[in-house]
């Protein structure tokens, strides 16, 4: 054709490390290999609405030749955690035609891109979308960007809080993100020598977390112990402790006080609640090669016409998966009975019945 | 004399990176040089008052001849924030000459450094204090053991927040250790790149904080922010915001609340209390050098037969000051003419009045 | 039965990050789970010869409870890298028995497993591996120990050696560990944005090398370029450059100095060879769980009378594979046409023909 | 006056982290507080013969919003090592006229700063300086931008080293930068826990290096060492080992080769040159705080229609120096009686004589 294909390109839902890695692999290339123009659409479907968009060119961010994008945490296009999309549908879809796009690429997680499905379809455009959660519950994906970096930054926190915890014998209780899945948790807790982690998936009783406490402080002379939790974690339900205190703070908090209340010998307990920190950061090399990776493939993808895909890494490699099969799954929770659990258990960490 | 010098060492009051460091330099330099018997006293005065102490070894903590006390965080001896030492005074005497000790090292705090001063003036027992405290609010000394780690800390979690914030136009209010002193904040806000920075020596109010917001908006187009704030400033008194609100919360979130209701635009505030991980971390290279230059200097003092010295860094070099001079002057706080002061305003930040 | 199975655990090869974490999940499952004892056998075949085994128990290296293992490069037991194993076959199998084990787990690379496997064999013996090496070239596993480290050791320094090539325009040639395979340099290069990636596995001319730096030179006005070289290239075959010199020195200086007399433009090369750095270095977070997983599982393998297994990841899980399956496959090399090097060559990578 | 003040900056010399971060407090300070224009001068000496500038604002290198200057190592302007200005000096003068300059900051070594002061002089313009130099070897200062980064750069990667150099029971040897002064490896190697220290001031013979290794092994049981070596020590005169090698290669190697040949017991040396990946890096905050306080001062210097200053950290303030005085003393050598040389002497280093 002698037009050259116009490419969108959008950042949806909260902000992780790697988003920029891909917007690079994107604008790389679709214009190197493809010669298209691609333009980033600042603020998700905001952006969208409002029709405004910024050209972007290979080595277009660089200052002195050296390329910010792939070491920059955040998204250089902005993003916005909850739109109203939904009630501006018909909006959106011709805002889209004004802008003469061809093609779109979201990178979001599972919420973000359901939606952004719904609009391409009704607005018959091509779109492929490219999953981002430092949760990593988007179904059908072994890696979602920034989930690595995540999981290191909340190791490096807990390595942090162990010197200080053990040096006053203080029972520290570490709350981290994950609302509705704990793979956060899971993962940083094992590779940061947790003693407990607490998961929206599995039922915890406070009894039986601090029965591991006190086995840690009899058997094994620990005075410290490191006892992290989900942010998404629901109250204990069975345990008879607190049961009248609507936990309005942290859910960290919560657990520190139960445990203090129940602890079979006297504890000293503290809360960290890592907060921001977890979403910030350089990017990981791991979120930048799947960065690479991901955005390379979802400019091919548009390139052989499809569209509606996700691209996935499934068993070492870059695939597309329909769309409408990722919502079916999502979210993805953490397998109570999968290797990790049982991974954390061998390793003598408690995590829930 | 025949018998070999018995030379205690303790860690009094909040943990931090390098007190380790400083055991190790102790615990060498009496060992190789003077041939002397290091004794560490678990848990500050508790483990005085329980006449516990264990005996240190160079390299006795050495896994496959790696030591890991330059690199760990916290203390290897456990310490405590508050004791009863005032109250056991006569009994904390008496179990110091019952562990047969000739002399003590402490490293603390300025408030464990005058208690411990008290105690061996009355125990008429020879003492060198090493000033460490991530507040950094110990006079007559340019550095003190873990300030420095703990600067970094903060200035890394600035860099991730400032993703964040840029990526969803946030106003990120951040909370940092100082309830005397706003050293930590200066130092951090300007390595990081604050916008505001408000600590307990400067007083401020909301309308100027939030003017400053409104220019750093109007003027140059920015729609994120950082706002640095130590942990011990004074609800802002002239304003009439939120005046009914005891900050029973954090400070950060009372600061926050107070520019979402001030703010000539709209804003979107967030809140990061870093907490514990201040404490945390692999100690820097200036702390561990200060360790072990402070450990060296302290057992040459009592070698020399000097008593109730602090070691301190002054123009370059370790001196001793009396701590009688250090109890006059303490806490140091941040000189609000000062060069630092100056210099994170000629940056634009704004720093109250 | 009655007596207390004893479990052998040893490392083989070169160090690497992560043998620790192993150790530690290795020493917790057997002990914690299934009640044995397991016993650490030092520099691998050699403390075999030599009858040598350390008692290993949960918790055994704390440091007042706080574990060192999770976040220590290296390997507790040490290592060798070229043992006389074959020619000492008896001897090594009387030792094994003579020690009284009852089954061992060996991590090491791909030739330390098929050894290890064959000694098993002959010696009648249960034996499962764990596959560790930062070069990534064990066939049928995703993921090896030590390989997501070093990985992210080489971005860093890539990062660094941008920000200096940058200010001085210099081309740096930066020499990587690789001599059979190029994973280290492919994974490293894209995610720390190199302009040149040379690996064994894909012949290169330095024409086109020097093309392409006259390219980014002219083209987008680079004055500088990061070419990333792995140790086991081949000399330029085709190329007339150089040809009377032995590349005695290293790859990283024969590239270098090949830029510099073919380069179309005047050109300041200069040569980082990264060497021991990239085996060393804490643990990350993906190489502690793999760590994790990977050691409880060869526990398992262990308790269900298998034998000659190699523990895996494949597909987002922990499986085993036969050790013959992988003997059979080994070394695994890049793939020139697999997703990474088109992602490489999409991002404007140039990786030879 | 009515025009406005016209205000040069350029950095010369090696790169290294911190030069982004004056130059950006340089720019904030005179635009924002004397409201000056700014032009930073690319390639030192190259560019003002050239006649090139850039003019340089506030926020002029903002990627939305977000400043990069404060944490890219290396200078964005650019910088040469050797330039022939003392050949050209009158068109360089010439060239600063034509350029319409009133007054020039320059950030260099003490060459650099020698060089710019005698332009300065014969071209009769304001000129203040700013010492920058990881090899901290200007006098009358206590700091030098890029000399904290390059030490915590250097004790991380003995660090690493350790874990390989224990895991293999190897001789580590170090190479790192420092041509004439020793500050680089004195301060890293008491930070990184090296077991030997060889720097430029200090003679040393391999004999007793390898005793000290020999004591190491045979009193303590270490297998390993790590020694670490300034890359401008002289070859052991007085030993007999390798004297007609001429060492070509690096000291490094060098010393790793006497070790080999000397040592009273079997020893596998290994040697690890760092190299440039010293220079780079994200500049630590305390080389971040620094290059504000400087960058401001120069600033307000040259308001007080100062010249010939060098800007300086003394005793904990920030003050001036005439260029003359650092001139007189310059190199700034490690004191071999002072206190960081007998810090390392208490903790067990070798140091030589």
């Amino acid at each position: 054709m002698n037009r050259q294909t116009r490419l969108g390109i959008l950042t949806s839902g909260g902000d992780c490390p790697g988003l920029n890695a891909v917007i690079r692999a994107v604008v790389s290339h679709a214009t190197l290999t493809y010669d298209w123009q691609v333009f980033g659409i600042p603020y998700a479907t905001q952006g969208l609405l409002e029709r405004q968009m910024i050209p972007l060119h290979v080595h277009s961010f660089d200052l002195r030749g050296i390329d910010p994008l792939l070491s920059m945490g955040g998204t250089i296009l902005g993003t916005i955690n909850k739109g109203n999309t939904l009630a501006c549908m018909d909006e959106i879809i011709s805002s889209y035609q004004a802008l003469g796009l061809d093609a779109l690429i979201g990178i979001g997680g599972d919420g973000s891109i359901a939606i952004l499905s719904q609009l391409a379809l009704q607005g018959n455009w091509q779109f492929i979308a490219i999953p981002k959660t430092i949760d990593h519950d988007v179904a059908l994906t072994e890696r979602t960007i920034g989930f690595d970096t995540a999981v290191n930054t909340i190791t490096d926190a807990l390595n942090r809080l162990t010197f200080t915890a053990a040096s006053h014998d203080r029972v520290m209780v570490v709350e981290v993100m994950g609302h509705e899945a704990g793979h956060l948790a899971l993962h940083s807790g094992i590779a940061g020598g947790a003693d407990v982690i607490l998961i929206p998936e599995i039922p915890y009783s406070i009894e039986t977390v601090c029965g591991h406490l006190a086995e840690l402080h009899d058997r094994w002379q620990r005075k410290f112990a490191i006892v992290l939790v989900a942010e998404g974690i629901h109250p204990a339900h069975d345990a008879n402790y607190l049961p009248h205190q609507k936990p309005s703070g942290s859910r960290g908090q919560y657990i520190a006080d139960c445990i203090a209340k129940c602890s079979a010998y006297p504890v000293d307990t503290r809360v960290s609640v890592l907060g921001y920190i977890q979403r910030g950061g350089i990017p990981s090399a791991l979120d930048r090669l799947t960065a690479a990776a991901f955005g390379k493939t979802a400019v091919d993808l548009i390139a052989e016409d499809q569209s509606n895909q996700m691209v996935a890494w499934q068993n070492g490699r870059v695939v597309a998966v329909p769309i409408a099969q990722v919502c079916d799954r999502s979210p993805l929770a953490v397998d109570p009975d999968g290797d990790l659990v049982q991974t954390a258990r061998a390793l003598g960490i408690y995590m829930g019945e």
